[in-house]
């Protein structure tokens, strides 16, 4: 895409009502827009952004055997009824409203008792069993406060899943199955490493949950590590009896501040019991569905690498879910440094690598490298009078500090190469 | 994907409380979910298709120089007052809800007040201009009835774009392109054959506007056709004025009732008036920017070609749109057909070639002819003792009476031919 063409700019002051370095910088480099307090807009440089990481979540939860469906956000007080969820005293954060007739509506905050009672059409017998059902939906939630950027906001994306099986031992073999699915997705978001599967209090749905917690100064948990297993304990269940439980000594472990980036539960039968999903085993016997409920909010994960691998000038995007994977710049009117650069954007493109191109006239080489920075895609080639003079094309990663002049075909060679 | 994994089932009722044809096979047929009138969930085959119809519009926006975003449900009263929009006598469809203190906040019906808001970060001067942002988003309308199936939701996804332009010159260049776009859209989507650009009242918006009304006898509006110009007039601006002003004759006009299935409207300047969109001029002269807006609902269009193209047993979905390209039904349970059922759905997955697998052995071969004309994918492929004994695979289109049989190569000459 040409620089000139995206109508979104660069600012150079930091938004004033923002105290959280995500929508710092988001809102600085031109991803995503402030609505309101905790309700952001997504720009086309963020929505790109999102899109990858949704693609990852939807390829890990396709290959554990997950069918896609959209619920809606208007529901009815009888779907969480059942499950004393409807009150404002039970869920505090529903934002409720009216048909004009003065039924109350609310607005979804998350969707177990709506998926539970719509699978009563489709689950009737043993054979109808495991499931797995998951969803790209908005979710909205009346927080009190929203400080934290897009780290928790009042209307979101949420990828939820949700598991129907016939009993807790074919539950526990999907919800395993789980766990390393959402390993592969912080991993493959670039911050895996970071990122600890976190034993949790269950909240409102069970005792016990998992959480994945990425180490961050910023964050608003904190967590107990092992780095040797690993695995952390989330300072809310942490005593001798839960480290007992999970064979975890004192000693080994790290106090870390953290910031919840997905959690799975297990639900068993709280939903399927209040909403009626039953189903015939082999013997003709009336079963309630073992259900696990498994989040992750592909906003808050872009929040999140924002938070932990950026710079002082700016975001460094992992290559797997950065906007484009090469920002090209043209510095200078030069004749030559023009049809260079624009013979460059057209090779690359037509290779089918994504290219930011920074054809901008009416900005010095200090603006675009400034930008460039802010933006923070993985690579950045520079065609000037400088680097025709020196025979390519200079060419420097976002995390390095100075770069290399190469030809064509060099970079074409680094680009091509898995990362 | 193998029909014994899907989650949904088709029903042989129909729902009791559907009028619309459109609801009543969608729902039938596994599509959609009622969640309540006018809100429905959208399940594995009916977000295939959505998904589809919204990458068709994707892509033609695209083409005509479209950036996309995600703007925001909720919304402020301040973004929506100064165009007079924010009141409910103003605007009849809000749902209205509240912040914890008490700030009242409303569901975006549309996103005209709030687009304009936001571009006056990024637009401000003519070097800015032109722009056209586009989004797929939900829209909330708090509609009196909703008995239309998915034509006329509460809760529902828009394709809505915007432009800004520098005078009603460049506006009227891009108006017409937009024009030639939507009407790539609907033949693309199959429907283009019933499918007129038509004369309509800009409601409130503007005088004028265009709609595109697709000819159904279920329709809910009246318009005037003209089928050697390929155009038509809504009933509700049918005077001598119009029809004299677009060089049209009385004598050549036909009656049909008609779904409109997308509107395109020149907005002007009221909104950039009122919410302070100005840009400077190469002159340093300050205007307000020339905005128009182009909607599309996929829902409506995926309900659209439900209700013009299906037939006594079932739907019949165009091949661009439909959830998987080929039906492939193993019919009974010998060796020999389910080994070759089980080789074809292979080899055919492996080519890419999108196939809904029956691969049930609690069907009978009744029911599954039944399910694949509800379900309505275009080539039904069936493998029985019979088919393989007449040396092959019986091949049926969905628009056909009677298949023939082929050989796996000749069923690849067919389906890789494009239709």
């Amino acid at each position: 895409m040409k620089q000139s063409q995206l109508f979104t700019k660069t600012k150079k002051e930091s938004p004033a009502d923002e105290v959280s370095l995500n929508a710092e910088l988001l809102i600085k480099a031109g991803f995503i827009n402030k609505e309101m307090a905790g309700v952001y807009s997504y720009l086309p440089l963020g929505l790109l952004v999102v899109k990858k990481i949704e693609n990852i979540i939807r390829e890990e939860m396709d290959a554990i055997g997950g069918q896609e469906v959209t619920l809606t956000a208007l529901q009815e007080k009888s779907t969480w009824e059942p499950t004393d969820q409807w009150s404002d005293d039970k869920v505090d954060v529903w934002f409720k409203t009216k048909l004009k007739n003065d039924t109350e509506l609310g607005l979804a905050v998350t969707h177990e008792a709506a998926i539970t009672k719509m699978m009563t059409s489709f689950i009737q017998s043993y054979r109808d069993l495991p499931k797995y059902v998951y969803q790209f939906q908005t979710k909205f939630r009346n927080e009190a406060r929203a400080k934290s950027g897009i780290m928790r906001c009042r209307e979101f994306v949420m990828k939820d899943l949700y598991s129907f099986c016939k009993d807790e031992e074919e539950h526990n073999l999907f919800y395993e199955k789980s766990k390393e699915a959402y390993k592969n997705i912080f991993k493959r978001a670039g911050i895996g490493h970071l990122t600890y599967i976190t034993f949790a209090s269950g909240g409102m749905f069970s005792k016990f949950s998992h959480e994945f917690q990425t180490i961050t100064s910023t964050g608003e948990d904190t967590i107990y590590v092992d780095s040797d297993k690993g695995i952390a304990i989330n300072k809310e269940v942490y005593n001798d009896e839960v480290l007992t439980s999970l064979g975890i000594k004192k000693e080994g472990l790290v106090e870390n501040k953290a910031v919840e980036v997905g959690n799975i539960f297990t639900l068993g039968t709280r939903f399927s019991d209040a909403l009626g999903l039953k189903y015939k085993t082999e013997t003709g016997e009336e079963k309630p569905v073992f259900m696990g409920s498994y989040g992750i909010g592909p906003g808050r994960l872009m929040g999140t690498v924002v938070e932990v691998l950026s710079d002082d000038k700016g975001i460094i995007w992992p290559e797997s879910i950065a906007p484009f994977k090469v920002h090209l710049l043209m510095l200078g009117g030069d004749e030559n440094v023009v049809k260079g650069a624009e013979e460059l954007y057209n090779k690359l493109t037509q290779k089918g690598i994504e290219v930011l191109f920074d054809d901008r006239t009416d900005m010095s080489a200090g603006e675009k490298f400034a930008d460039a920075d802010l933006i923070g895609i993985p690579h950045r080639v520079v065609v000037s009078k400088r680097s025709l003079a020196d025979g390519g094309f200079e060419v420097k990663k976002r995390t390095e500090t100075s770069g290399k002049v190469m030809s064509f075909e060099e970079l074409i060679g680094l680009l091509e190469t898995k990362n």
